[in-house]
């Protein structure tokens, strides 16, 4: 067998193996299962999406979508255990009310209104509750969104870490928008709103992990108005939106491929990173790929409306990222379910999603 | 002064320093700011609503409202810390479901959707998860409602006490729901859907607290079939539905006695409590009207819809606790914003919300 044959024929294997739903086999719960990656999927799509079976929950998607009385509505929920609570350019309440934001947002609905539910240790200062409150008060008049009921709750000392968040999100579905993630065609765009990895990377900065000469600041911020622009400029041609969260850019894009079974393939040098991200990144041996963000879009738009959505991103306020919104990739049909990297030297690799996550808790 | 007139000077006093918003100024959380009493409320009060300042939640309901589109939405959350997981008659997973459809319910939504979020302690047995999942699942097609979106996080072994759940309702206002908790008039009947006090002492007995010589299950369940059947019996009458949780029917009272600013006043003979469940409050030196309960609904209704109100409560389904479903107490005009408690010897006595909770963790 030549070498390409048999490149062909492992590729082939893979994409049988991963069209398959996973199964969730595991005796104990792990951190890995609450990194994102693959086996947050298998718990996912092996546990809990069979026991709750029903046609939204099986979408996998950002949001779920309840229509009542004909309207069309997106609902969300997240929970943040993120640590420190405190982080360069954000904070877990800051965190919570954009997390839940953006994954209305990239299912085409209008943020109108969150639900904020507190798990509290017994012992926690009530000048740190306090500044959360305030962070979640002050992101939720910023994007445009109002906090309608509440729970709180307080466990034992030694039961919680100082302070979980829950946040649901209820939004409006765009007429604009017709968006599924298995919508995506041979030809069609891959687009990234600016730099990745950069909450990541601020967080392992936050925990002390190493140094870096230069500052980096967590990318939590609404992304409604950017999809808004896009809905405006691309809105026939958007086939889909992602939030790329955690598992990074790399567990978006396989969950894409896998969803239109399709193949992706990313253009390596056109990706934007950070050069100290990059840095990062490289100490400790992971790609910027699969580095959390928390306000980083992943656009796959129909070829004649690329140019149309770039722009539109790239003036979609907060300068400093959107001006660095690019096109990394394009869409394949050839090896369906996959995403393949094409690095700068010209040579490509699968670039899959990790099974855990090299860095627990970051949102 | 005359005794009489010393008593009415008291609940003078009472009465203002109630009226008042209450401050927060605690130092550091503690259990009893998550067990539904008065530090609760402060908690909620003299912080979170500040912060968070918006109309919907400054009502103080179990449920907030959102209008999209002309259609009259409510919305809830509520996280749940039950320890331990499973106990006679339920387990988190139920409790989870019932606790978030009846907090719709009593704000005359009609249940339809719910988001489930879930924080996992690293170490979790997946038997465990999976029959919670189960339950869930369950619980929420005997309530008629779809699991539409869903969140995992994961912490470290000893950050979480096995398994957190929180979940967020969204409900549709029904059109013949016209309630509200300021809605209350001298005259209006007190209604409770039956026995009290259950949901707190099966949990203690879960806990190994203490023995009793009959078995008693928890009351969680699914309150929207009465509420429905209420507001056919009762609509234009219901003036406030309550589900009445942590802190129990007192809680809900005091919160109904304060937002009306009208008095209470319950005869104690009339409440309908399981022998064992008075045996084992006694035990343990509280009221089982501050014991929490999980499908225990407080009406208040206009007089002349009071029988009807009791009838359909009664013919409501899930015969045991429907069938004890009873009138206990009125509305009256002084002292505005009590409750008080005539006693099965004719005495008198204030009923006050308790500061934290004997039973921490009830839910």
């Amino acid at each position: 067998m030549s070498a390409v044959g048999r490149e062909e024929r492992i590729l082939d294997i893979i994409a049988t193996a991963r069209s398959k739903r996973p199964k969730f086999r595991d005796e104990r719960i792990t951190m890995a299962h609450g990194a994102g990656g693959k086996a947050t999927g298998a718990l996912i799509e092996g546990l809990l999406v069979p026991a709750l079976a029903n046609p939204a929950l099986e979408q996998l998607a950002d949001a779920g979508s309840v229509t009542v009385d004909d309207v069309g509505m997106a609902l969300t929920t997240d929970s943040f255990v993120v640590k420190p609570l405190r982080f360069p350019g954000g904070s877990i309440g800051e965190l919570a009310v954009n997390g839940t934001v953006n994954d209305l947002a990239v299912a085409g609905a209008r943020p109108l209104a969150l639900t904020l539910s507190l798990i509290l240790e017994e012992g926690l200062e009530s000048s740190v509750l306090r500044a959360e409150v305030e962070a979640i008060a002050a992101a939720a008049a910023a994007a445009g969104v109002v906090v309608v009921a509440g729970d709180t709750k307080v466990v034992e000392r030694g039961h919680a870490d100082q302070l979980y968040v829950c946040t649901t999100g209820l939004g409006r579905i765009d007429p604009r928008a017709t968006l599924a993630p298995s919508a995506l065609r041979p030809g069609d765009q891959v687009i990234v709103s600016g730099r990745i990895g950069e909450h990541g990377t601020a967080i392992m900065l936050a925990r002390g992990e190493f140094e870096l000469g230069a500052e980096i600041v967590s990318d939590t911020r609404s992304l409604w108005p950017a999809v808004d622009a896009l809905l405006d400029a691309a809105g026939p041609g958007l086939r889909c939106l992602r939030d790329a969260t955690r598992g990074g850019v790399a567990s978006v894009l396989n969950e894409l491929a896998r969803a239109s079974g399709v193949a992706l393939l990313v253009r390596e040098g056109d990706v934007p990173v950070h050069p100290a991200v990059a840095g990062a990144a490289e100490l400790l041996g992971i790609d910027p790929m699969h580095v959390a963000n928390e306000g980083v879009l992943v656009a796959v738009v129909a070829p004649e409306h690329a140019d149309a959505a770039l722009a539109a991103l790239r003036g979609a306020g907060d300068a400093e990222h959107f001006a660095q919104a690019a096109a990394i990739g394009e869409v394949r049909t050839e090896p369906p379910g996959m995403v393949l990297v094409e690095t700068a030297f010209g040579g490509k690799r699968v670039m899959d999603q990790l099974v855990g996550d090299p860095l627990p808790r970051i949102c």
